[in-house]
């Protein structure tokens, strides 16, 4: 096997492998998350003045690994089928969404030298968590969600868009119900949402609450519908989740009159 | 093909077409989502100041593009088998909910020289989005949900008759025992009922919350108890789309080695 | 037919009847609903000062309809094949729970003249309203109820269990993590409870919030589990109810090698 | 049969027996709540004051109690065919998970004259509960869960994991859009985390509530999309509940009549 192959081999982490690509996913995990930890406690003021060197350390360690990794995954992707060709197969990969963000999540440290604020940039560091989805022991059932929600694509669409007709009806109604009482926070339509948002999602923050009656009495029945409208994407994915495991076993019948197999669908 | 038969192809929106329809299609969701997002945020006074113009004129050119839509289907709508017959059928055409709520989305426009507010009228308008549904899109899954909510019409019903004999009784408890602690918030049964819904929806603004040992203890007992409730609809929906799913699935299938059926299960 | 049976049909709502029945049946809801909203209603004071003389001839109609249709019930009762020994019958069917709470429902009525308050007793009135789901066309969607429940009344029984087991634990932690921050409303393990049950629920009150860093972070954890442990009985309920289709469907197999039925379970 | 062995199918819970099983079971459940509700009672400041020497007595009681058990099933242990061995038998048995726990739940008691504070070691006399659950009665369904838990691992980690990733990102969005206008409640990312979990988890405490329009938009975002994540679970489970019901009754019939197997599907 060549260098190369056994890079790409050791890098890909929808390939389950051996002992080396096991240590080279745990150290990986293990970067993710201590760059998550670092950016996330980073943020804590009393913790950042004393750490401050721990964290600045995390971070310029993490953005070689990073970048060490990325440039050996663009010189190994090639060994893959889909990217084998050295120029175009090359280019390919990196305008992939997922490389494009493998590339962010370094970059912006280069950049610090310019006069900008780059903080916010870190959302891409943040964003290599997702990476972590693609590793060979969660792909299986990474897999089975993604076909759950393309078959019931359509159904869940359409719930959301019942979710947000509904909200959208009952803000305006609300407002014009609310805003004479309580003209400060029913304000608008838009802020009326927040409250609509908070009830049928269930939320509740308390915040904004009507203070009428009639406010009370629709709001009661919003917060009833709310119940039902929740309860129509959660049946359609547990369907959906029996249905994928249902159709895999179906595949083979053997007709009973011939004794020949039928393959459905 | 005749220009009715072209027209009412183009406006219905139940039928798959060609590229015309597709244009239609996106122009209609186009204004109606326009609209709107214009009345929502017309109700923000800061900004209602400074675009008052553009808002009127989204306003005038939808009410328009929504007349001479109106006209056109009227017209056209005797090419519907359903919907024959000329001055008949277009009667029963105007007088189907959903064309009743597309004539008020823009009749009140006409009558605002009348003394009254017609602002709130502006609902129907919003309702305009109801239409959305019906684009051949999202058409089969609508049916799916139409099915599922018509073949379990019965226990959804009997669900939500439970959900409130449950409020009532606790509302009816809760009213006694906290009502001494408590007199400006429970202050009768039906004002401890905003607080039944709150609890057993797990909305839970925290406006009002009872304070007494007795009422937390039978509080803490009917949040359980409204978790078991919620469940009930939930089950009740998911079970009946996998039975929608399951039926389809069940019917007569042929063997295509000796062409006999087989009648599963 | 005898006046007895004639009776008896109509009084009895779990029989599909004829006009007669359906007359008695929509007035018997109307009473019921009538009765619920008046309790209700009364407890408003501003209403009830205007109102009182309305609130208590509904209260005497209702209670003397009751009164004569408990009568005619015991009456007609012994025409029930498992209540027809005339006084046997009648006393084992005055004892049923149900007959129990009609009794309830009018008896306290007549003690009006005790000095004690009697408000509370009305409860047993609004239990009337329990009758509703007796009626025939909801009797059908009632079984499938019990039947689910009965069926997997084991694992409901274990996941309430659950879902009490971790609120015990996690009420006891908080109160040691939170009571020296906030000793006034963290005071003790039933207290805290308050705060873990509306958590666990997700109704979220808002009246009790961990503030210490221990405190939130265990508080978000367990806010996380609860999620899981409600997702228990949801998951449950639908499973239930779709066996218990599935199981009315798969009664009747016919074997291919012999052609003969087969009578599963 | 012998004593021990007497002793050991009484101290079982695993094991369906005859009354005195039956009693020792009602005994344990019986003290083991009372220990429960003396340990969350205590904790009540007015009542402990008062019944101290009750709860000082149920205590001694119990520990007692549960010596003598511990040390009673180390002696019948080896009835247990995995726990054969007279000594190495009782070690492995000594240092499973439960008899450790068990373990714990008295030796504490023993120490009080330690000049340390062992009330929060009360703990392990609470995780007793956990014994309820080993109860013959409850043990099919136990199972059951555990079989759903293990056979849909993957997906149930993976969707915490989603549920994770969304709440970092969210954190991190709305620390930087709401902590200039609300520094002290926005402070930090792990702050703002307790903002996303009562949000995600549709708890909603609102101590923590965005007010700036960028927050708020975003934070209804996140809520409805926190409503889909949880829906995962729930449909997780509900599929997993029924897969498992399923697969049992998909073992091969013999067809009473020729005597054939018949495969299903």
């Amino acid at each position: 096997m060549t260098l190369r192959r056994r890079l790409y081999l050791t890098l890909d982490p929808t390939e389950k492998g051996g002992l080396l690509e096991r240590i080279f996913e745990i150290l990986l995990i293990a970067i993710i998350l201590l760059n998550i930890l670092s950016i996330v406690i980073d943020s804590v003021k009393e913790i950042d003045h004393e750490y401050s060197t721990v964290f600045r350390n995390i971070e310029v360690f993490s953005i070689i690994f990073f970048t060490v990794e990325y440039i050996a995954r663009i010189y190994s992707i090639v060994e893959k089928p889909t990217y084998e060709d050295p120029v175009k197969g090359r280019l390919k990969f990196v305008l992939t969404p997922m490389a494009l963000i493998d590339l962010l999540s370094f970059l912006p440290f280069y950049l610090t030298f310019l006069p900008i604020d780059l903080r916010f940039l870190r959302i891409f560091r943040l964003m290599a968590l997702f990476r972590v989805f693609k590793i060979a022991r969660y792909l299986h059932a990474l897999k089975i969600f993604k076909r759950v929600l393309t078959e019931r694509k359509e159904q869940l669409v359409l719930s959301f868009l019942f979710i947000l007709f509904i909200l959208v009806i009952v803000s305006f109604i609300m407002f014009y119900v609310e805003r004479e009482a309580q003209p400060d926070k029913f304000s608008s339509i838009p802020a009326t949402m927040w409250w609509g948002i908070a009830t049928i999602t269930t939320v509740g923050y308390g915040d904004m609450v009507p203070i009428t009656v009639w406010g009370k009495f629709l709001g009661g029945i919003f917060a009833i519908a709310g119940v039902g409208l929740l309860a129509l994407p959660a049946g359609i994915l547990s369907s959906g989740f029996f249905e994928l495991l249902h159709e895999d076993r179906r595949k083979t019948i053997v007709c009973p009159h011939c004794g020949k197999e039928i393959h459905e669908e």
